[in-house]
């Protein structure tokens, strides 16, 4: 794909709003779930059991940067990162709706590529574009709206963890946040930590995998690793501790880290946006094939303790607060 | 409601993206239809058929301005907007999830002054507020998706126009755009367009009424009567014939337009967002209350006349291409 620069010649506001969504929706395949598409008041979607939605905000230079990361790149990220939360609450991925805003003057090619890496995530999530908007505004901002289905199972909630059980990890935590440090200096390798933080690599078979195995909650790795188990302890009324010694410091994470004199374990514990998956599962469970056991839950003021102590660093991201 | 203004001490950024939510979330009512609300990763509502779902998004600065509206009204404004778009497909509104954007510096009761708008409108149109997402950008962007479902209904689509229907109307057209004219003229009156700006009067029960007398095809008129009885006529393979001695001009609407010189028509035929709904109806269908023929379909290429000829003036809105 050639990298366009956000301001060539021909802009979004030569192309148009109904250009732009006459470009988006040109190659949308049928899909029979999804009865009537984009082009109408709204689309309507085939759903089985109860609907579970969420959505997901990406602001330009906020969320990302045009010097950063490539359009459909961006595009990429956003599906997968609005996606995980659809996995996280054990429900089937079905259909997406994108509100996009961006200045007239953003290159008609940026757009278009962004909504590219759009499809090209919600293909390989089996989510269905269905609808969208387009409207002018100050910076790029895609707001993503995901829905799935519960084909009548039970959602996983955070609330369902109990003293006894074990937390696995499904997924990389830390090399998101890495490769954010590292561009954030200036630099643009290691690569594969850059690379994580540009596309996420979102593991879409996790809720299954969870759900088969009996797990009692479920979660998407977003703020961090501690923030969004205390998430979990909170909703559930349980104490976790999480032991280090379960996991291994990736080289790449290690040189990092060297390099720049952060502990590791912040981004390891703290770092969010790898969208890896923490479950709990019973203490019986057999834990299904590519998730680590990393700690286990106990009775008691809930909290989240590593290695058996408060963790002092970072814990997460507040949107408001940057730390 | 107190105004406030969007600076004042209080911040956003010292409230917190959490602080935002579980203001926003504090006095949610139980809803039947929502097993999970607010505070996983995901809501979990329960629909009746299928699903209908659109997205809108509204912008500081293109879509509202803080020195026109206050923070409720933008919200109520951006409900009904958005909910218009279910209706106007003949679905019964059932969940809203909002993506709130802005500056840290803005006010924290202005963001709870618009969701407290938002819930007030959501209450009007019996919408269940289920989800969002708070998150730094540099100007207020709203994104609202909004959730109906159609209990066992075909949804009314714009596809369904037959040559001899009639065309009737539900609603005021150009009061809305008539009032953004006043306000951005820097005058506050008349006051009953510049209310119809701020906060439209959706008739939420239209879709009810339209599909109970047998509509053939129902729209939300929000890019203008023309621009969008437009798209029913394309989507339909049809003619559309629309007669202005239909239409009483408003008094409020005739002063306005004497006074600045503007054709009053290119406010009722071409200015959107007052989210009045047009159907077509077949020929022999007795027009449910409230509804006004304003013209009838033929036979021939798809295009909207206005009394047997082509309108000359605006026909409606391109979000990047301003009329």
């Amino acid at each position: 794909m050639p990298t366009p620069s956000p301001n060539e010649s021909n802009s979004l506001g030569e192309l148009g709003e109904f250009g732009l969504i006459a470009s988006i929706t040109a190659d949308l395949t049928a899909d029979d779930r999804v009865p009537v598409g984009p082009g109408d008041d709204g689309a309507v979607v085939r759903i089985d059991g109860d609907l579970v939605v969420s959505t997901d905000t990406f602001v330009e230079g906020v969320h990302f940067r045009h010097d950063w990361s490539l359009p459909h790149e961006i595009g990429q990220r956003a599906v997968a990162a609005a996606v995980a939360d659809l996995i996280a609450m054990g429900s089937r991925p079905v259909a997406l709706v994108i509100a996009f805003s961006a200045p007239g003057e953003l290159a008609a090619s940026w757009a278009k590529q962004c909504t590219q890496g759009m499809k090209i995530e919600a293909a390989k999530s089996g989510i269905a574009l269905v609808g969208g908007d387009v409207t002018a505004g100050p910076v790029v901002t895609l707001a993503l709206t995901v829905m799935g289905d519960l084909a009548g199972h039970p959602p996983l909630l955070r609330s369902g963890a109990r003293p006894g059980d074990v937390v696995a990890l499904r997924g990389r935590v830390g090399w998101s946040a890495a490769g954010l440090r590292v561009l954030s200096r200036g630099f643009r390798s290691p690569r594969v930590l850059v690379e994580a933080y540009k596309v996420p690599e979102v593991i879409y078979s996790a809720g299954g995998e969870a759900r088969s195995s009996g797990a009692t909650t479920l979660i998407d790795v977003s703020d961090g690793l501690l923030a969004d188990l205390g998430h979990v302890a909170a909703a559930s009324g349980v104490r976790m501790n999480i032991e280090r010694a379960a996991f291994t410091l990736p080289e790449p994470l290690q040189a990092v880290s060297a390099a720049i004199g952060v502990d590791p374990w912040t981004f390891v514990l703290a770092g969010g946006e790898d969208h890896a998956f923490a479950a709990t599962f019973p203490a019986d469970a057999v834990l299904p094939a590519g998730w680590v056991r990393i700690g286990e839950v106990s009775a008691g003021e809930p909290a989240v303790t590593v290695d058996g102590a408060e963790w002092e660093g970072s814990a997460g991201w507040d949107h408001f607060h940057r730390s």
